[in-house]
């Protein structure tokens, strides 16, 4: 199958970097714009996406179809796009290529299937294309995921891990839950000291005995706000990955919890962009415990 | 005041460190050990320490009591020496140098008031004394901390962090809630990797873009049963300390999770000198997962 059109939901700040680099690759990008920001609007002209006008329309056109969304949006996304397959009479295979619990693929899968729709699992690893000093890497399973291999290249790598949906879900969560529990962990840590009066000692001891905690504290203390209302639902979908095997749910619920109060401070309406960065941890923490409900 | 007479509740690994080092400072330790088993014997023996009959005796002689315990019994442990003054008629100053939470310690500072004894508040830091690369250190707040001092020394530091009790405890708690944190929140995404059937997967991903988390599960996640049991109990007293300034308990909740499981396995059973060190990562995590309940 050669694929001539790629719908991908939505440009985001991942949907952008992945939809400019199939772009790139000779391959006409589309998207359903109506009734989003003109922050979405921006980034899909940048990345030379086409609109079309509803689901209907993208999905009577595409080849594929990409989703790249917040996860707690993702299966909502996929019933509105069968939905929309099953009016339009056009079935196109789905990638689902976000944060999502294996749980969730398995029920997004099920979606798909009702209206007769191939299903691809997915997981991204890594900036998005261009952005960061390694490819991006595109994880995929299923029985269908090798119409993905088309798309390699140009910034991404696409990874075949195996036949069953979930799998490349799977990866995703337990890489996530690593690198985003770690960081919040942290903060959380940082925060409590600050709120305990205990900073400036833990600062001295850290720096003596743990100082590649204490040099990730300074790197990510204060820009985690930026990403943090985007990574809540991405925790939550960790805990019920974790739990759905029966290892305890609750370091990424408190992860979660902390993204949630990183979110409601003032920081919270920075992104990547413009993150001042010339605000210290000592400054950011500062703030957040000003945001804590104490019991 | 000259400490001539120290008691040590009760000879464990820290406790009998500890206790080893003042008696090298050429201070007389104390112990009860009534009812307490051979390898408790055996440990205060070693580190030099005399019995005493019972903890009436104890205070009695006792110039200082320094309780060294696991924190879920640092509450009752209080509360009988506190007893033993009153019968004794004797009010030695009793310093809690245990991972407890500063609510946890306030408490335990009313029970000594009551029997009109001085309260220090302590926390340990590192190995026990000789055992580590380090100096182990003594974090110790309170009105009357300063009285920790002449016990500065002979492979330990007393460190001096203000008048407040559970300013100590505080120290301890978020110290402790790091190491162990992250070591076990590591764990639990290598068992959950195992359980999800996507291991090799992620130890392949982590070798090229988190090289340090996955050298830190190679060290870490065989030899966490042997302390597992034991720090159960101090997780759970982290969780009380974040929530009591309203940052979220559940992180320490999962800890103390993970700490349960990796303690019901064969491997809870060893101890630091008897674990199996030919054990790697990969042969623990598959004994591991057949301890999951999985939803």
């Amino acid at each position: 199958m050669v694929l001539r059109t790629v719908a991908i939901l939505s440009p985001g700040d991942m949907g952008e970097g992945v939809g400019a680099s199939i772009k790139g690759q000779g391959i006409d990008v589309i998207t359903v714009l109506a009734g989003r920001s003109n922050e979405t609007r921006m980034r899909a002209e940048r990345a030379g996406f086409r609109e079309v006008a509803d689901l209907e329309a993208l999905v009577a056109e595409a080849d594929l179809v990409l989703s790249i969304i917040p996860p707690e949006r993702a299966e909502a996304t996929a019933a509105d796009v069968a939905a929309a397959m099953k009016r339009a009479c056009a079935n196109p295979p789905f990638a689902d290529m976000n944060a999502i619990a294996p749980t969730t693929a398995n029920r997004i899968a099920g979606l798909l299937a009702d209206v007769g729709a191939v299903f691809i699992d997915g997981g991204i690893i890594g900036w998005p294309p261009f952005k960061g000093e390694n490819q991006t890497k595109l994880y995929v399973s299923g029985p269908d995921a090798v119409l993905m291999d088309e798309l390699d290249g140009n910034g991404k790598i696409i990874i075949q891990i195996g036949e069953e949906i979930g799998r490349a879900s799977a990866v995703k969560m337990v890489y996530a839950s690593v690198t985003k529990g770690t960081d919040s962990l942290l903060t959380a840590a940082y925060t409590a000291a600050e709120a305990l009066g205990v900073r400036e000692i833990l600062e001295a001891e850290w720096e003596k005995s743990q100082p590649d905690a204490l040099v990730r504290m300074g790197r990510r203390v204060p820009v985690l706000p930026a990403d943090a209302g985007r990574w809540i639902g991405e925790m939550e979908q960790i805990a019920e990955t974790y739990a759905s095997v029966g290892v305890t749910p609750n370091y990424h619920r408190g992860a979660a919890d902390m993204y949630r109060l990183l979110d409601s401070t003032p920081f919270g309406r920075e992104s990547r962009e413009t993150i001042d960065k010339t605000r210290t941890m000592q400054d950011s923490v500062k703030v957040y415990v000003r945001y804590l409900n104490a019991d």
